[in-house]
């Protein structure tokens, strides 16, 4: 299997968990990561990549265990200050990761694809990995609420996710387009299989799926796509996925989960404890296997990611 | 003479130091500071004001007095990040000095005037003294070497003044206006007098003078304009005056910095050291004045403060 290649599609810091496992088992020309930019946004005259960045931190071992989020032995003095001038400080930027956002900002004036960027700012990091922005174009998420549509970061950060989500909207998407990378990649005869790691389906993989031509070209690989389920007994490991279900009116399941990817998965990756619904998953007429997908430790990742490569490998058969 | 009102022109530390003497014996309501920004740069992405962040940190006390430069309490864990990154490291940004960058940058792309912006950023540092750059429109001091132009701050820090000076020019400066605040104080009838401090004449005060329509203005005021010379027996107090005299041709003393300024003011005020130097400078047709013009201590400062202020009012009579 060495020449056999993957990609991963992933949000952000659950994503990253399995990504940072997949990277213990494969080497840097083995799997690529397509990665949500849906909440990126505009801040301060900087332009943040909340999802790029907790995957570059999280490869690279630089993310922050102790915040759950920004990178480790980070300082708040630029936050400190700005507040005394006055700025917006709902959005926390420690003094390390602004770094990477000014230097992000920069070299997009200066003309360079979010994709070149990426990879310089990966690779001073260390990261050899493929994090291919979705698309260089910019989609945005937008969140319905009663109260009108809120940009993601408002909604989740600055609004700590409190109000009700009606629906989605991903703007910028039809005119967006897949980077040549992303293609390349996607078309690449050594493709194995496809892995949606366990993210937010509507916020962090929805907005990728959005991004015209993705779905077609997923579908064209022609390879197993499987998916991890990020609702395990009915709670979301982190983030507002379960509380966003309820508030849709969707069960707050594995399964609704499942029947959202049905169209785009072949298989689906029950965690243990859900292990009775496996039946209900396979009755939508998808391929199923059981695991353990909640990852507290290193082990945990590289374990996921090894079931969860060896499901791909099995419907390869 | 309480209600008597001065402006003082201004440029990097030297210039800082007089203006805050002179705040120690003048209240908001009577001094006024013109400061230049030929040196302002976009670095990184950042609108860098140098001279005006001089000038805000020193009135406000969060000058370094480690450095000479920057904001006290600093740190500088962005530049560690950023040479990470593969960013410009020549130009130090400090942790909290970034966020006035940041700030600044963002209310000049909302369309807030520099005038505007220094002022809410001296607000928050607790400045209630007027900050006015010399102008809202850019003007970009240029060094003439013999390698071709330099930007300023590609001479003054990231060369450290090396290059030889063979000339000056203001880009920008044709187009630039003078900023109604500054017209409001100039032309002010309780205008008593206009101080030119102690900054390097050629890049701190020229840019200054550059602005079509300041010396107009500054004359037309008809009140006595007085200039403190930065060249003390043969040498700059700081910077690179000294040096660019002699690669000018100009001889480095106090005398050739009154023959600089002849046309602009009425009197100069030479050091207790070139006190012997006084005959020739009147011999320009200037008054004169010896203090001591080195500052080392904030009791120096308010001393050749009020020693210019009285200068000043000898002069009015």
């Amino acid at each position: 299997m060495a020449a056999r290649r993957f990609i991963a599609i992933t949000g952000g810091v659950g994503g990253a968990k399995l990504a940072l496992g997949l990277t213990q088992l494969l080497a840097p020309n083995e799997i690529s990561f397509i990665v949500n930019t849906g909440d990126d946004f505009e801040h301060l005259g900087l332009h943040v990549s909340p999802d790029i960045d907790t995957l570059v931190y999280t490869l690279s071992g630089q993310s922050n265990t102790e915040t759950g989020w920004g990178r480790r032995g980070e300082t708040w003095q630029f936050m400190h200050a700005l507040r005394e001038f006055g700025g917006e400080t709902w959005f926390n930027l420690g003094d390390l990761d602004l770094a990477l956002h000014v230097r992000r900002t920069q070299r997009l004036r200066e003309g360079a694809t979010l994709t070149a960027v990426t990879r310089e700012l990966a690779a001073a990091l260390g990261v050899g990995y493929d994090v291919l922005p979705m698309s260089d174009a910019p989609v945005r998420t937008m969140i319905g609420t009663p109260a009108g549509e809120l940009a993601f970061q408002h909604y989740f950060v600055r609004d700590r996710c409190a109000p009700t989500v009606t629906g989605f909207r991903f703007a910028g998407a039809d005119s967006a387009t897949i980077s040549p990378q992303i293609v390349d990649r996607l078309t690449d005869p050594a493709l194995a299989g496809i892995i949606v790691c366990p993210s937010n389906p509507f916020v962090s993989v929805d907005p990728v799926l959005a991004v015209p031509g993705m779905r077609k070209l997923l579908a064209a690989a022609g390879v197993p796509i499987v998916a991890v389920s990020p609702i395990v007994a009915g709670l979301a490991i982190k983030g507002p996925t379960a509380k966003m279900m309820t508030e849709l009116a969707i069960p707050n399941s594995a399964v609704a989960v499942a029947a959202h990817y049905r169209d785009l998965v072949d298989g689906f990756v029950v965690d243990v404890q859900d292990a009775a619904l496996e039946a209900d998953v396979a009755a939508l007429g998808l391929r199923t296997v059981v695991a353990q997908t909640v990852m507290l430790s290193l082990a945990d990742r590289k374990q996921l990611a090894a079931d969860v490569l060896q499901f791909v490998r099995h419907l390869n058969k």
